[in-house]
């Protein structure tokens, strides 16, 4: 495993939040040997009986096997166990990979005591090179025994690859009055030698909610969210995002909630979109080789849409990227960056801010732009790029960070 | 000015060729100061009366004042003489830099002895700063006076920025047996603390031809060769394509051509897009800190545009890039850009292959494959990377370069 000796991320949190168990989820980890020796590889969870799932994928027009199967299986609703493995991605592995993941579900089902198609699964790693799956045959066992409803912070810890620390943090929130518990965990766009760049992430509540709600919790969350960050513009084959809600909150009162637009759910809602929220801007902060964490928002677009695209070209610019690396508010690279997303936009009405300080207005550098000011600005750790094109109200906002020689280095320095 | 003690790309041509005059230009360099003191940092080139002008620019939205004189000037279809600066973009400057264009062109215009509107002008540098064009006056009449029809290396030295290396070249092609000469200067999608990535080239004949048939030769040829290059994805506000076809060689006989369509124009053609296509290959063998010349070819796709969709995005990948760079057939990142490209590809029936071995096959490794053959080949100046899609007729080629740590340290270090 390269990378091992990469120091944790500048912008890591100071301190890891304390997760608590969420009623109806056990877990355990366990070495598999599945690339690397001496490492935990795998996380196995089990699920309470009756537990709701959904999810989102990458839009991918390659996914790997066990995006396949967790999409088929999404369908009946139900999940009673999840394997999550890191050191293969199991993704361009053909028809051996679809047996690899049959094989998986398999030996889960029996450690966990339930049919196959309740088993999800995610795989990152390298790509093209078979999984052998027998592998887990006997460790998933163990696993089972081994359950606990905590800690959290290694199930994090085990589905890293070059994340310089793990992700895991928790909300709680009210439904009719009675309180239950989200929890989440991610690993971020980080690749590693020769590894897949590839973004998981697990959310668990023990709220009651049915499937259909629960995937509408995570469809209008995820755009604002997880679909606003961007490392490097690269699109993992096994991006994975799977939201399970166990219902044993009922237990204390809470109601099940089977409609997305039950009044009732709205203080929930608010609560599960802040930990999507969190999660995301922890995968930005952990951005391969970042030491700026940058939020680019663009206003007075003609629509969100057209926001976003032009977002995104911002975001995406390597040359806005490395500039902000050097500390540097190059605006002339931030309007190159608006031009060519090809979206509406009229030269001579755009400004442009660098953490809060306007540099250019009406289509020209601001005449009380003061260049001291706006380098100090630029040695903090955050950066906001705003841009106003005075066309609309379409309003976005994405979240990146710096491209750094580091991740040069991260993504290049190795030999296969 | 950034870069200077910036070793030439390893990627240059072994040697200069020898541009001979084309009949009907005449050009001088001079140092007019416009940012940096000491260096040349204007080309002005005149042209015999009648001839013909073309010219293609930037998609950017926001395109800079040059880009939007040479684009109205076009219209009327003659150009007598042209101007071009490096050290500032005259881009985003608002109304003053409309008018510092008008300023240029009318000392160009009374330098040359014509109408301003036959004045073309392309400027390249930094963005935002208003451009101070009364520098100009006295150096172009001096230009003017210093005017000869050569050494075509001057005029290519005097438009770098970051380029390492001169980019001219030439050919000969005949019209119905009569012969014309074709000479083209470029400069690279480079960029230079705190200036611009800008593509900038001028490509001039003898031969004589109207303005429509010398856009559409424009337009048949840039396809395929500078818009199939790309360096980072970025677009610059200024690049620019200009050509301009004097008339001179009607002396030996050669007769005009008025339509696109005319048979004795076969053989220009070819030499022409020739030119185009040796040109933009040297822009992309002068990528900011490239050490290798990567080709993409996509075959099989279910068009041509479908093709380039893929290809651009395998050759604007940042993990495709840096994986080059580290000399590593990392053909994941290869699955991983065809899937993010949005176009149809059937994972399953997806070959790639790097400088003609084939290391994945239909959906998977392929069995045969040497990592040890792959690694030596990884070594070359140039990678070609082929993916065969395997859905339809579909086929197209982009070039770029690998991305170094060198790329980072020329765009972000430094302080403005």
């Amino acid at each position: 495993m390269a990378g091992k000796d990469v120091p944790v991320s500048p912008l890591a949190p100071k301190r890891q939040p304390k997760v608590p168990p969420v009623p109806g989820v056990r877990f355990a980890t366990a070495e598999a040997g599945i690339r690397y020796q001496g490492r935990q590889d795998v996380w196995f969870a089990l699920l309470d009986q009756g537990t709701q799932v959904a999810g989102v994928f990458t839009r991918s027009k390659c996914p790997s096997a066990p995006v396949d199967w967790c999409r088929e299986n999404l369908a009946q609703g139900s999940a009673r166990a999840i394997v999550v493995n890191s050191g293969n991605a199991n993704a361009f592995t053909g028809l051996k990979g679809r047996e690899a993941v049959k094989l998986t579900a398999e030996i889960a089902a029996r450690a966990a005591g339930c049919k196959p198609e309740e088993v999800f699964i995610a795989s990152t790693g390298v790509i093209g090179e078979p999984l052998d799956a027998t592998k887990f045959k006997g460790v998933l066992d163990d696993c089972a025994r081994r359950a606990a409803d905590g800690p959290w912070i290694d199930a994090a810890r085990a589905i890293m690859t070059t994340d310089t620390f793990p992700k895991a943090l928790t909300r709680k929130a009210k439904i009719d009055g009675k309180e239950a518990v989200i929890a989440g965990i991610a690993k971020g766009a980080g690749m590693i030698a020769p590894d897949m760049a590839t973004m998981l992430s697990f959310v668990f509540t023990d709220a009651p909610l049915s499937a259909p709600v629960l995937q509408s919790l995570l469809k209008t969350g995820v755009d604002d969210t997880f679909n606003a960050v961007t490392i490097d513009g690269d699109t993992s084959t096994s991006d994975t995002l799977l939201a399970f809600a166990t219902g044993a909150a009922a237990a204390n009162g809470a109601p099940k909630i089977t409609r997305a637009s039950d009044p009732r759910l709205k203080a929930f809602t608010k609560a599960f979109h802040a930990v999507l929220a969190d999660l995301s801007e922890q995968v930005a902060r952990d951005g391969e080789g970042a030491r700026k964490l940058v939020e680019v928002v663009v206003e007075g677009a003609v629509s969100k849409p057209s926001a976003r695209k032009i977002a995104m070209s911002i975001a995406n610019s390597p040359l806005v990227k490395t500039a902000i690396a050097g500390e540097d508010a190059n605006w002339g690279r931030v309007v190159m960056a608006v031009g060519k997303a090809g979206e509406p936009a009229n030269r001579d009405k755009l400004s442009i801010a660098f953490n809060g300080i306007r540099v250019a207005t009406r289509g020209a550098r601001d005449p009380s732009y003061d260049e001291k000011e706006v380098s100090t600005l630029m040695k903090q750790d955050k950066i906001q790029i705003k841009v106003g094109l005075g066309l609309g109200k379409g309003r976005d906002r994405v979240l990146t960070c710096d491209l750094t020689k580091e991740y040069v280095a991260i993504n290049g320095d190795y030999r296969s």
